[in-house]
């Protein structure tokens, strides 16, 4: 079984999972585990760890149009420095204060692989869900794509302090408040833009035609050989954490002035496939270990 | 430095951190994380770990006297069998119930080691703190002491079916709201009876002199090779998640009537010193991987 037909049994079996936090009442509650191997490549400061692990976290709260109240961490480690401790408490604490939420504390554990589980408590009174897109509406995504993955090329080329820099992404709480007041469906694209609209489409029951130029980060086109190797980033890699999000035609513009990030349409809901530029968009991404 | 000197530091730095839970507003949230080669020994059933670690978490809200309101949990593991996160999910949603709280869901990770990391998300109008024993009032705890010591046992010698049976713990949560309304100073015994002794005679400024009869749970007596090992087990190992409070003398009576759980009375606060039976009580037990 793979990770996603396990997610889709937990969701299942479990009332208020599935879509980016666990709803219930009008709180949402989310939780992620981060490792070295696979998410905190060499070079990773443990500032940036703490705060991409709960910014991670943060990101499913941002994703449902809620405002985040408290987190918590665990920090798992071979053993604990107090300097790496102290920064990525700091790195925490830091992401929390940049959406106005409390880093409340956590736990620690010994663990042969460094390891952040975390966990945000949020709430929202009409939390966005995945199924609300209707053939029509605008396709939009928030800031900049692919971000992460020049990051990752960075700190394989040893520019650390860049790499660090682009991989410590901000969560898009404040915008996802705004943008929620009439987005129908939304998430965030931590799994990869392709992967986003097929997720989005497939709750929705409808599909996507993106047709608009992408709003790929500028750092993209510097770090990768060709056009052909930006889109592909762009596109499929993730790891980025904006918001995809669908909104009425006629909010369009609502939503553009409201948020305090940057709104780029990048296409419109249809009724049916997942379509980017003419040409069918691969359900694939990264599959996040 | 070892993990309490980094737990120490970690609660220095943030408001809130350092008692079971973290406490902000009239909410408690608190977060852990088990693993195989340290807390599910050969034989563990996976629904048995998954009602484990949830309950663990568990226990930290009845510590503070709180009641338990959602759950979450990651299931990390080399791969994602169905019939394994079923029993996972299983043993998680049953503890909850047994307990008024709701499973709401949780996220999945490829990771080398079975590891589970789970979060509870709870409320105290009035959390009971470590730090509130004073001089004269009673010692007490809840249930039995020794049974994830002697489980152990008796996964060594392969009796699976009991040993997940005493492995599978009830979290004491009604009991902690009981026992809250007059308890002075509570904590859970994960650390063992001595180390939680410590930790409140510690947190409260005050000493500790146990001298009555411990409640050692009889399968402890069964798989021990003399008293003095089943002394050993029940004391100072752990993992047994009941409830180590104090409460004024005058109400001790009120609180044995009101538990949903036996309350037994172990000793008495002092000014100064840990001592049990007149010896001074090692601050040692089982630090937890």
């Amino acid at each position: 079984m793979d990770e996603r037909a396990a997610l889709a049994l937990l969701s299942g079996r479990v009332a208020g999972a599935g879509d980016d936090c666990a709803v219930f009442d009008e709180s949402l509650l989310t939780t992620d585990m981060l490792h070295e191997t696979t998410d905190f490549p060499d070079g990773t400061t443990r500032y940036t760890a703490g705060w991409r692990a709960v910014a991670a976290s943060l990101s499913d709260v941002a994703a449902m149009g809620g405002a985040a109240s408290a987190a918590v961490a665990i920090y798992a480690a071979p053993a604990f420095d107090e300097d790496e401790l102290t920064a990525f408490v700091e790195g925490a604490s830091d992401v929390c204060e940049s959406v106005a939420a409390e880093y409340v504390g956590g736990d620690l554990d010994t663990h042969e692989e460094f390891t952040a589980a975390t966990t945000v408590l949020g709430r929202a009174e009409n939390p966005v869900l995945r199924s609300g897109a209707s053939p029509g509406e605008a396709i939009c995504v928030t800031g900049t794509l692919g971000r992460s993955a020049a990051a990752l090329r960075l700190f394989e080329r040893g520019d650390d302090a860049r790499a660090n820099e682009l991989f410590r992404f901000s969560p898009r709480v404040a915008a996802g408040r705004a943008i929620g007041q009439q987005a129908t469906a939304m998430m965030d694209s931590s799994d990869g833009l392709a992967r986003s609209l097929h997720q989005l489409a497939d709750a929705s029951e409808c599909g996507m035609r993106v047709s608009e130029t992408l709003p790929i980060d500028e750092s993209v086109t510097e770090v990768a050989d060709d056009p052909d190797e930006a889109h592909e980033l762009g596109v499929f890699f993730g790891e980025d954490f904006e918001l995809v999000f669908t909104v009425p035609e006629d909010d369009l513009e609502t939503v553009q002035e409201n948020s305090p990030v940057a709104v780029t349409r990048i296409g419109t809901v249809v009724e049916d496939s997942v379509a980017l530029d003419g040409d069918r968009l691969p359900d694939r991404g990264f599959t996040h270990g």
